[in-house]
């Protein structure tokens, strides 16, 4: 290591909001010899601090599949005092004498990513500012939410927007699947919604998973939840498709979900429709109690975030 | 020719409403051994009627430009009795014996164009129906409309959206850039604003030129006019854009119109952030009439009628 040791209190973390159209990603998770979003950002994270110690990580609010678009991504990373100086530092000067102001550190790392990505890159660094105190870019969230974008027969097509909607050839029940999709709000266990991970909790809260149609027509799922597992926002986004259908009764999502097994009455949507928009975190005063809470959690029984 | 040739009165005029990402377009107009959004309608219909005589030749409102985008072309074409029973008849058993309805006509032409085309095409034909008497797609509008949407760095910038949308790495004057606008309004001489094209009038009215931002921030100018020449669409707005940066000053942009010469004073923009979004026409009683006056107009002055 090109650094001396440190510990967590000499270093900075800030908060990265992200943006990405995931079509040509596999996914957020960094694998090696495949592109995803991590790898991407990681890899100009190590052209910025290639000659400033190690490469920081990058820790995600939602691990997004293959495919899975966001325009709310958040994470975060920890900086040494030396890679805070060389942002600060003009471009390609070496670090700073004086001590970087916690400001201009944000704006100056989201410039460098981004420039490294070029203008039409596909992933794109919203913001990066200092994080608040007890701020996990993966345990402080209360909540998630995704979009999900379907033009069913009733809708407008439009090509310019189809790398984030799926098309579906017939008129779907709208009503019905509000119907459905209220039915299935709160606190359950949501193991026949997942694809099983060992370890991983499938007791989620839904919070919101309401269908409505734009102005265009484009049926848009809206679903919050404190966390989703491995791929419950397409399972539940299929299963009232299915309902908007007439192929299930619209208690019958319920009924799937308290029988607490996988089942074949209905499919998973493809990645292509899903945008991870938003992550909701407590206030100052809430984030280190919240981190805290959360770690419990996980160590207990294995709050393994995803999507 | 397969068929026996037919007098105008025999053809029956469909209308069709099509939506394109011209991103990897060069554009509508058909050209030999390149992509085009004629050519690749065509290039569908020419399956459609291979056994059914002459292929349909499109006539389209707007002559988009390489690279633009369109949610709300218009184009007709001209079916023969035969096309027309073919496209009644269940795909593939030939021309049905009975009289198609006008209505199933459409439906099934457009199912079949897009069927060709594919579910992930960048061309989608969003409706087809018999059109009016004295209907013609080039000759009837009283008005086309375009929008053009721009990323300043007061805007978010959304990698989902980046195929109809350029990026701007500054902050523009929005009220500077109305102001402007605005004064452009009304008929006049264009010639400033217009790549030059043999024949073609360069007089036109502008009748609805406004910037204002979306929910995300990103600037969407509505340029509406009884129709456009060359490339004027993208000069006004690339007027308007460097009186945003100040470097032109509000009243300059009436006066370099006024002045009637082509100018380096600002820049044409890129055709990535244009989509043609509608095209008006009068309602039946005014298509005949309407069609005759621009017909006249273009045998004595040459409109030809760009973007």
């Amino acid at each position: 290591m090109a650094e001396p040791l440190e510990t967590p209190e000499d270093l900075t973390r800030l908060r990265l909001d992200i943006a990405y159209d995931g079509t040509n990603f596999q996914g957020w998770a960094k694998q090696p010899g495949i592109r995803t979003v991590q790898g991407e950002l990681e890899g100009a994270l190590a052209t910025i601090f290639r000659r400033h110690g190690e490469t920081p990580i990058l820790t995600v609010a939602g691990r997004t599949d293959a495919g899975v678009h966001a325009t709310g991504q958040v994470a975060h990373l920890d900086l040494t005092s030396p890679q805070l100086r060389h942002l600060a530092a003009p471009h390609g000067r070496g670090a700073s004498a004086v001590e970087p102001s916690t400001t201009s550190v944000g704006p100056a790392l989201a410039k460098r990513i981004n420039g490294i990505a070029g203008l039409k890159s596909d992933v794109y660094v919203s913001r990066v500012a200092v994080a608040p105190p007890g701020f996990d870019a993966r345990f402080s969230p209360t909540w998630r939410r995704y979009e999900y974008r379907l033009a069913d027969a009733g809708a407008q097509r439009n090509p310019l927007l189809r790398g984030h909607t799926v098309w579906y050839p017939a008129t779907l029940d709208l009503e019905a699947m509000n119907s459905a999709a209220l039915q299935l709000l709160g606190l359950h266990d949501w193991a026949a919604y997942c694809r099983p991970r060992p370890g991983a909790t499938t007791i989620r809260e839904l919070q919101e998973f309401a269908w409505g149609r734009d102005s265009t027509g484009v049926l848009v799922a809206r679903l919050q939840a404190d966390a989703f597992c491995h791929s419950m926002v397409r399972a539940l986004v299929g299963a009232t498709v299915s309902v908007g259908q007439g192929k299930l009764a619209v208690d019958r999502l319920a009924g799937i979900r308290d029988e607490s097994r996988r089942t074949s009455e209905f499919k998973v949507m493809p990645a292509a429709g899903l945008t991870l928009v938003e992550v909701g975190y407590p206030d100052a005063a809430g984030l280190a109690a919240r981190a805290e809470q959360t770690r419990a959690r996980r160590d207990a029984g294995g709050a393994h975030l995803t999507e």
